[in-house]
């Protein structure tokens, strides 16, 4: 029995202690629905990072095993996902090596993701992540997704297109889309309409007619893998003389371990890259695992999660794959067919690889129309351009968030797309917060309540304003909250007192420290005396600290608890 | 006569409108004195910016003119100055140009400062200086201040030394230190004996004997221009076997019209300098006038001033000169020497240009040695190294962000510290804000006020806890909020009622919004209900554009006035 500390750190040991035999059948049944998922998507996104087929293959099978050990969620699955594909590609196309060099650079690619993850960990700096907003996310996602699907109509049409950005793409469509293969566009409307009805259509309709529950969203998720064991039986027998591009010769047999060696160059090269793919793929993760698990009621251990995709990414590196993360499609299905512990996994990882060392041949003849299909139909939701205008209401400055990171993603790239977007939510941020709301205050009559003299029917004095700043002070607003108290003194000649109202300030710093400072002194020479009023605690305990209190009691500056006990104060 | 608008508009119009004797008097007493001061620091000063002594001369001439003509501020003199001059120094150095092209990159260096000055303007932008923190400004002088005095070694001690950055400095020191030659400095010495006694002791002197106290503080200051007469009168008679560098040959006449053309490929290089050098010098300038100013209780518009500024960089640049601003010490000296507008700069601008025209050659004899002994005792001042500790007391990040636009500074150069300096500014009040102060609040008894429970001695309820978050919630924090909430709800197996205090929030966005939604659902899960309560004006007019009302209304959760009224309504 392994020391009850153990079992605190490590999930797999705690779950496995309460493992019961109905927990062994969710688990048998989400491993299989998974493995079955994993082949054509680990194919396609292999392809849409600009790889051979097996490499996505591959980066489902230690990776997962890796995750499953390790991991703090019992059914996310770890292993080649769309955005971290689309990346890895971009990564490889801005690399400056030759194509016959990308399985290795990709490789190298997993390792730096790796050692970011764990570097995260190692600097307790999982919250970095916090500062790419939903409204990034949304605008990134979208995009990445529109330029994920435009990349497999070269599949979808058979057509000629360059492989890259949206800008390269919607250039090169106008030309390329005039030789559009027709048995390949038929088949792409029969695979689209198959998975699409298979997806929306079926369970209802199994369910209607008195299937268990289960039994039909199992079947209805199937779609990927009957489309493929149909198009690989029954197509070359009813319609032998269809001209469709295959996938190709697979090496059969598992991955060989390779040992990966980076110079300072290629570090410095692929690191921004790797860095951003290890943020971008931990975030898509840790929400695919908090979604998961508080619909359980368990929680999330960051730490931990940043471990587990760590050594998952250092697993792909050494086995020839390239950077994973926790991808939301397979995810939901393996929660969804029931996994209870990462026991799923592990058995989606063995079928996988049963499947890598004798089958792949097989998949030879398999039409890449099929895998085309097969990835537009899981990007497809994660489109959403109707965010931009819902946010729009609520707040401006996150809808242009949002609308930049979409441009931006689109035609600049994923990772400046996503730079753009942070930098922007940064900007709007700063900006906001450095011209602040200030209110003027009264006192709503017969009580000790105080309110917006603009809002309410309150009670004000002549001889003293109270104005309460609804932001910190800090440098980036010092200016504008001295330039309006001066303006609401050089407006009024009669006034004698300005109370500042801090129950929004949780924090001064030191600009605005001295900005206070400066500022009762050129109220003193003016002859008005500046107040302040409900200062907080941490705010009091950091003006002990300073000087101010000493400047304030030499010009009859005085600091009430309350706008009441000042309102009292000054009417005398 | 001129229109109204003008006058309004137009500072010097207005200010000639009340023009009176006692006025001329100060502006002709303070620009002779400003004169004397410009010739030898314009020539400093451009030593320090590698460039020949004429450019600091005409540096000094059509940009004071024109800032005089358009400027907002009555006594703030335009010209060289010291950190400006270290700045194009570097930039110079970085620009990948042969030395003897320095005079004409400089040139297109003022054009480009100007140009994004004017570009400040027309984007209403002013306001992206309040960036820069006092912190990051006390940090940076400090640090160019030293290596300015740093760089006069050469010709106090008449070594040979790099021009160059701190690190440069430190590294050639010791091998240069023992080539020192006697003679320069023992007249050196003599040089920073005169000008410190000059500048401390003399005027209280004077004044105990008697004298009116404007004359003695104005030969007080007219130290530099005494040793200048003094070494060039006086030396060759007193000691004429010394040995010593001279400033050499100065071309006579007034500065050529120049016309600038500039490529894409040096726009490309020197914008990010220029703009700096732009966003500096507007600094500084901004600080000395409103200094200045509210001496005198008026006002400066900062919109002006970036027109002002702009274009007496464009007249540096048509004139054979370098990017200029307002500078700290000759505005100090105008001010105290009476000037009342700017006709004080246009006759300093006079006398220089008759110097400039004709005197020039009366100064080639002049040693190098005391123009370095007069920049040294310009800088000195602004040496600050005890303003670490001071900030250190009152708020750490401060104090960081000082001590990295220091060492930045040093080691990295002017433009890198600077822009470090920023970066951390701003990411150390992101961490802050990320990890906001969350206090649960507790009923001060018999009252309607609500305090922090380990503050204050309060009554809480055993089902219901009131947490108050001193932060705006949005994308960094939320996050945070979230797993601090869902904590307090895990250890209290009693609890029905979350009440969420926004008396501090001022501002909730897009991310934030989704995260409390989220957060309804959760909660709702453990049968635990979330109520909002002291929600503000601003912040409850942008809820009403959302759906979080409704999802409140779904599962019983309400927003309360006061925490007094939720306080009553969940005791029952």
């Amino acid at each position: 029995m392994l020391p009850p500390s153990w079992l605190h750190t490590w999930p797999l040991a705690r779950w496995l202690q309460s493992y019961q035999r109905h927990d062994a059948l969710g688990d048998l049944l989400a491993g299989l629905v998974v493995a079955v998922m994993l082949i054509p998507q680990g194919m396609a996104y292999a392809f849409l990072a600009g790889l051979p087929p097996q490499m996505g293959l591959y980066a489902a099978l230690f990776p997962l095993i890796l995750y499953a050990l390790l991991g703090s969620s019992r059914s996310m699955a770890v292993g080649p996902v769309a955005i971290a594909s689309l990346m890895t590609g971009e990564a490889l196309r801005h690399s400056g090596t030759d194509p016959s060099q990308w399985p290795l650079v990709a490789a190298q690619l997993a390792l730096l993701v790796g050692v970011c993850l764990l570097g995260l960990r190692l600097l307790n700096a999982a919250s970095i992540v916090n500062f790419i907003s939903h409204s990034v996310i949304k605008g990134f996602t979208s995009a990445a997704a529109l330029v994920i699907a435009l990349n497999q109509l070269k599949y979808l049409l058979d057509i000629d297109l360059p492989r890259g950005d949206f800008f390269t793409l919607i250039t090169a469509l106008p030309n390329a889309l005039p030789q559009s293969a027709g048995d390949a566009v038929l088949l792409s409307l029969l695979c689209l309409g198959l998975l699409w009805g298979m997806q929306n259509q079926l369970a209802p309709q199994l369910i209607r007619l008195g299937w268990p529950k289960l039994a039909a969203q199992t079947l209805a998720r199937s779609g990927p893998l009957v489309l493929i064991l149909a198009s690989l039986v029954l197509l070359p027998f009813l319609w032998p003389q269809a001209q469709l591009a295959k996938v190709g010769a697979i090496p059969a047999g598992l991955p060989d371990w390779q040992f990966i060696v980076l110079d300072l160059g290629q570090i410095q090269a692929l690191f921004p890259s790797a860095l951003l793919i290890a943020l971008v793929g931990y975030l898509e993760s840790i929400s695919v695992a908090t979604a998961l698990a508080s619909q359980k009621r368990e929680r999330i251990a960051p730490r931990q999660e940043l471990l587990a995709l760590g050594i998952a990414n250092l697993g792909a590196a050494f086995t020839q794959a390239y950077p994973v993360a926790g991808g939301f499609g397979r995810s939901m299905v393996n929660h969804n067919s029931g996994a209870r512990t990462t026991l799923a996994s592990l058995l989606a990882a063995g079928v996988l690889a049963l499947v890598v060392a004798f089958f792949t041949p097989w998949f030879a003849d398999l039409p890449k129309v099929v895998l085309g299909a097969i990835v537009v139909m899981a990007v497809l939701p994660l489109i959403d351009i109707s965010a931009i205008w819902q946010t729009w209401a609520f707040n401006r400055a996150d809808a242009l968030t949002l609308l930049a990171s979409f441009l931006g993603v689109l035609f600049l790239g994923v990772e400046l797309g996503i730079l753009l977007g942070i930098s922007l939510s940064i900007a709007l941020l700063l900006k906001r917060s450095a011209q602040p709301h200030i209110a003027e205050l009264g006192r709503v009559p017969n009580s000790e309540h105080f309110r917006n003299v603009q809002r309410h029917q309150v009670q004000t004095l002549t001889q003293a304003v109270f104005l309460r700043v609804d932001e910190n002070l800090y440098f980036a607003n010092t200016h504008y909250i001295e330039d309006k108290i001066l303006d609401a003194v050089s407006t009024r000649p009669q006034l004698t007192d300005v109370v500042l109202v801090c129950s929004a300030v949780n924090f001064i710093d030191a600009s605005a420290l001295e900005s206070l400072e400066t500022l009762i002194e050129r109220l003193a020479q003016a002859k008005v005396r500046l107040h302040l009023a409900e200062v907080k605690g941490p705010v009091s305990d950091q003006l002990a600290h300073s000087h101010l209190l000493t400047l304030l009691q030499q010009h009859q500056g005085q600091i009430f608890l309350s706008c009441y006990s000042a309102f009292c104060a000054l009417q005398k």
